[in-house]
């Protein structure tokens, strides 16, 4: 379930052109921004930049790019990209911190098949590159093996599951966090060529088999990028709604907060699922994330966000 | 250039009432199944199949398989498949055979990046699992890394070349060759992920280093399925009709003849190319390859062979 609340009739001239008086003029008048691109979907925004292109002869994104700033900027030009487009984005931009891997895995556990495929022709189209092109230049070892098996893999997505399998991959998976020789690329294999309902099983197994979920297991144990790497996407793959309330939560908790996270999930989820991540963050935490996140956050960037959470004006 | 002969303009109902009444009775008039399908572009092929499907209430290839036999009946049953339909068969087939890895290596190199998602597709519809899953089952180390990187590879199209890159990947490659420790993994990642002109460059950059080709290279030195599998994929995606043409050449020389190879060449590029690979046949042999598949075959199979090289009736 999504947060966003959008008219169902909208003009994308009109849009426009309201868009376009709120930069008019010395400062920007942030509010309507907000007021209009926070309540458009994702096919109405790409009316709205086409309409601009149109009357204006002018890229709303590079003008909004020019309008607004920090974190307000930041979240803005996400959100008015298109998800694969996005996502291409976050990779690309994962990738030359030389951390943040868990985004790449995050980005290839949680999407579909067809959905991962649109994000590596965005990538293409933008960089020239293949996205397992760019991951397998800046990694190596079974670190690489794993992400570009995440981002090239094409999973079947019908629900038979083999018990037999289940249980002999996950007898792997345990080797791959004992880190006995050779098992890691057995679990590179595992995770980037199942089925997620098939690598369901597989982890409800190892629970039964070890009394403990291979999570925890890695979360004790992981020592190395690639176990660590490898946990982001059995979290992911399990159960991306909890994976996703725990990036807001500690986005949110740390000092500081991580704007970049809390940024990605509310814009990547605002029109699929962030009404239940949020639900899960409030049964989690006590605390409705819309009241963190305004604790958390100021200005137009909390305004934006809030908006996109579904907080009315 | 294709040598593939179809009318402009056929009837779909026509064509299928005319393969039921060479169906009919005792025995099988293989010569208008030759006559029509032999005639028959991809389109044109399924809705001959789709007209069929109506009027009698049966699927064609079914029918085809049970009317027809030996080389001939496979041969009319490749050709009825949709292109990516049939790669994934070829693909499953050399999979359950435990070697013809090349098979793979050849689909995946050959195809455009968007032919072997259609492939990828194809086999999760027909498998329910993925091409790489069964890949990556089938196969183990270097080997496994090579074809599982091949099968999900989506590379980059465009014609820029890195020349600083083509001169570090040949020496890599070298590496590779020389079984230098660490280096097949580098070779997997540069074969997998880079674009073809970009390989290209680093397969000419490495012949002017060494003064010899790194196919010949590979020839001399292939010492296992790894270093083989990889010779195949620098051949393909070097100069993919001088490999066909090899495999044809192969196939006919061959006491006994590979059947499955001459097919399968014949039936994948009438479409496509075909007319160019007969050409560099005959430069190379000073054989017509109508003259060389006549010789070597015989009956419909032959007849039917023919038809698709562009032999007049």
């Amino acid at each position: 379930m999504a947060t966003l609340i959008a008219p169902s009739n909208h003009s994308p001239q009109a849009d426009a052109e309201a868009l376009q008086k709120a930069f008019k003029g010395f400062g920007t008048d942030e509010k309507t921004v907000i007021v209009i691109l926070g309540h458009r979907n994702v096919y109405q925004r790409q009316q709205i930049r086409k309409a601009y292109e149109e009357i204006f002869q002018e890229d709303l994104i590079k003008r909004l790019e020019s309008e607004l700033k920090g974190d307000f900027e930041r979240a803005v030009y996400r959100w008015m990209l298109e998800p694969a487009d996005r996502d291409a984005v976050l990779a690309n931009v994962a990738l030359k911190s030389g951390k943040n891997y868990h985004i790449i895995v995050e980005i290839s556990s949680v999407l579909s098949p067809e959905e991962l495929l649109a994000v590596r022709r965005a990538y293409l189209n933008r960089y020239k590159r293949s996205l397992e092109e760019d991951v397998a230049s800046h990694t190596s070892g079974h670190l690489r093996q794993l992400l570009v098996g995440l981002v090239t893999s094409y999973r079947y997505t019908g629900n038979e599951i083999n018990a037999r399998l289940a249980q002999s991959e996950a007898e792997i998976l345990h080797e791959a966090v004992k880190e006995k020789k050779g098992s890691q690329e057995e679990a590179v294999r595992i995770l980037s060529t199942r089925s997620k309902t098939q690598l369901i099983a597989t982890f409800n197994r190892y629970r039964e088999i070890h009394a403990t979920s291979i999570t925890k297991k890695l979360l004790d144990e992981a020592s190395d990028d690639f176990q660590k790497a490898l946990y982001t996407a059995i979290r992911v793959i399990n159960d991306h709604v909890k994976y996703y309330e725990k990036v807001v939560r500690d986005a949110v908790k740390r000092l500081g907060t991580d704007e970049d996270a809390l940024t990605r999930v509310i814009v990547s989820r605002a029109e699929i699922d962030l009404k239940i991540i949020s639900e899960a963050y409030y049964k989690r935490n006590s605390v409705l994330l819309e009241h963190a996140v305004a604790k958390e956050t100021s200005g137009d960037y909390k305004h934006f966000l809030l908006t996109l959470l579904g907080k009315e004006d």
